[in-house]
């Protein structure tokens, strides 16, 4: 059997891994446009504060190791132009090469929004790993830093310029930071960005100015100095080349089944650039996220190698931080229940994150309900926040309604927790408001 | 309704809580035989460390605050001496009086098991907060102190003499510390002690010597100088006041059903008197942990107020440290799920706890399931400890298989997490030994 892979990120490399792994004789090709395998842009914010010092420390393996140790035919710079039934067209070492297939999977990720703007030197996008070690250079030298959007991949790279003694300026079109997260909680993340950065709130670009090089950023409200700008206002499935050959479905992400199969029976998609099954509202969902990229790769490569495997769905669960305070979200947040039909009920606790007689900041925490008492999702920032939004993960995935959130037993240990924890307590506020004694 | 509470602590004070909360015009009194309600013994060593200053600090709240914000007839100093049908007796200030009760709760707690030797000064058990600035005193001039048994609550102990910068000798009758846990962890643990104590292993108790003052303990490998004693054997539930009024079940602890309620219609136990029911097997079970503490008295609290409510049962869910490790626990460990007649697979790993490229040491993390692929316990030492427990103990506490374990998804961000979490992994690792693909 042939299969062929395009994109040898985390979810490509995975599903090329386990098809090796349970199909040892079958071929099996990677096509990855770049130079880079298995990379993990998750870390770009750490690579920009030099804690992972090279670019390669961004990637799991080596193009070589998944040749030399998994028997993967990986191929760099290789472009894939076309698909058709049964062949891609494949541009790599400056000219055109056909490969046949027998099952293809679609693991092309997602590519970054773009302004409508001038292109400018010192505008700089993140999805292409190539031009990280350019922004990077740029970053330690740059005067006037602006970063555009204050989502969950803007925070961190406004972290990691902070954490680096930078000043710096942020504009997001939104009335608060992280939009995703209900306003409780972006309101505490909006007091410390504004001890570190000027926070312009309700703002959108409408150009950029200068001759070549970037100088200056243009909002419907007023101007910044700029010599570099980083533009992290969302991303979108990176599809164009799987558009007309297979179904595209919400955000023009490849429509799946649980298996990780598109409409053509041959064909699967993994990853950022395939649709995947919301768990809290059941519906059909777009979730970009590292987590669940690496698991439909898994799931996606256990079904080409003809075993069954389905794939549950996703709970969109994340972490990030901002300087001392640690950030989660998973599930839906109250505006986002609203806005699929729910009818909902929330607590909002503040409680120290562990002992109180042990120094410790506090931690912020909310939990948003249906009327059934259904948990739809859970929120936190402060301290701690990192293992709550783990229990809640593992609470959410399964399905979980409040009563059984407050009687999970999460352990008491002076030092890390609290003998009520801050999401039993938040889980008991909404028994009052469901008449639950 | 009178209803009667016999101990003020945790379980005691959150179901009167209750009742006052759903029923507040009956009359709730808890007569707690200490001159502390609400104690917090998990804090003991923090408060040898210092970390909590004052005795008070490790109790949630005063007898005064009870009173006065939950209207809560608080009896300090107040021993109940007998039980009968309808009547508690009581010495308080002195001299015997006789209370009626319409409903009665045992919330008396565990007690210390006791060595069989001379009663010297200078041996403590852990189970009297009265005794605990003594102890303090002690820790802080003694020269030579042994803390006898390793298990959950010596650890803790050691723990805290050793940030005094004391020297300690430590003996434990079992071959590893922690003997609650598998070889494998309890082996990490073990090289991590002996960097500040000396650790006998193997070794008992015999007697200790001295004059009024303890001087040496003799156990039966050797002996050792002693001007203290910390004696952490175990606990057993504190029921003799229950013996022959109600049934009662493993350990001795009270016989309870779902609802807390006792062999007697009208009384309930709650907290570390009270049985349990452990949900990994499925079976009555003793568990003296404050989480389960407090949850069994708030579900006692509102059936005693004539609500209903059910009390899920308990995982064992335990955390702890020993300087610089986390240890934790949920579910069972190998040896106890085979003591139990599970057919057993496990899976170990170590693992960094957070992204490659950021500085930390290793997370040593052990799977258990039975063949059927069910998690039965999840422990861990080392780093990031905390949050995989609180995970794995929200995965167990619904009951949880390998594949469920598996694609549980936990959320990622290189600063906090794995993209493949060490849970996921050590899951994955059990798949090949039950053929899952």
């Amino acid at each position: 059997m042939k299969v062929a892979v395009i994109g040898g990120g985390a979810a490509g490399m995975t599903a090329a891994s386990r098809v090796k792994a349970l199909q040892p004789s079958w071929d099996v090709k990677v096509f990855e446009r770049s130079n880079f395998v298995s990379h993990a842009p998750c870390g770009i914010p750490f690579y920009l504060r030099g804690d992972a010092k090279r670019l390669e420390d961004l990637c799991t393996y080596s193009a070589d190791y998944f040749r030399r140790e998994r028997g993967i035919d990986v191929h760099m710079n290789a472009k894939v132009t076309e698909v058709k039934d049964g062949v891609l067209v494949v541009e790599e070492g400056g000219r055109e090469r056909e490969y046949e297939w027998d099952v293809l999977l679609f693991a092309t990720g997602s590519k970054a929004l773009k302004l409508n703007s001038e292109d400018l030197n010192g505008i700089y996008y993140l999805d292409r790993m190539e031009k990280l070690e350019e922004i990077k250079r740029r970053v330690l030298k740059a005067e006037n830093i602006v970063v555009i959007g204050l989502g969950y991949i803007g925070i961190g790279i406004a972290d990691a310029i902070v954490s680096l003694g930078k000043r710096l300026t942020i504009i997001e079109a939104k009335e608060r930071p992280l939009p995703e997260f209900d306003a409780e909680i972006s309101a505490i993340l909006k007091l410390e960005v504004e001890k570190f950065a000027e926070l312009k709130l309700n703002e959108s670009v409408i150009s950029f100015e200068g001759k070549d090089e970037v100088k200056r950023v243009i909002t419907n409200k007023g101007e910044y100095k700029c010599d570099l700008a980083i533009v992290a206002i969302g991303l979108e499935p990176n599809t164009d080349i799987a558009k007309g050959f297979v179904k595209l479905g919400k955000n023009n992400a490849i429509k799946t089944n649980s298996r990780m199969q598109t409409s053509r029976e041959n064909v699967y998609a993994a990853g950022d650039c395939a649709e995947t099954k919301n768990l809290i509202t059941g519906r059909p969902d777009w979730i970009p996220l590292a987590v669940p990229a690496n698991k439909t790769g898994y799931v996606a490569g256990v079904n080409i190698a003809g075993y069954e495997m389905h794939y549950p769905g996703s709970i969109r669960s994340q972490l990030t931080s901002f300087q001392n305070l640690e950030i989660g979200k998973v599930g839906l947040s109250e505006w986002e229940a609203i806005r699929e039909g729910y009818e909902v009920v929330s607590s909002f606790i503040s409680s120290k994150s562990i002992a109180r007689y042990l120094p410790d900041e506090l931690i912020h925490l909310k939990m948003v309900a249906d009327k059934s008492g259904r948990v739809l999702g859970v929120q936190a920032i402060g301290k701690g926040v990192a293992m709550r939004i783990y229990a809640a993960s593992a609470m959410l995935y399964r399905g979980c309604n409040v009563v059984e959130a407050f009687f999970t037993e999460l352990p008491y240990y002076p030092k890390f927790s609290r003998v009520w924890d801050p999401i039993v307590i938040a889980a008991r506020k909404i028994f009052r408001k469901l008449k639950i004694p």
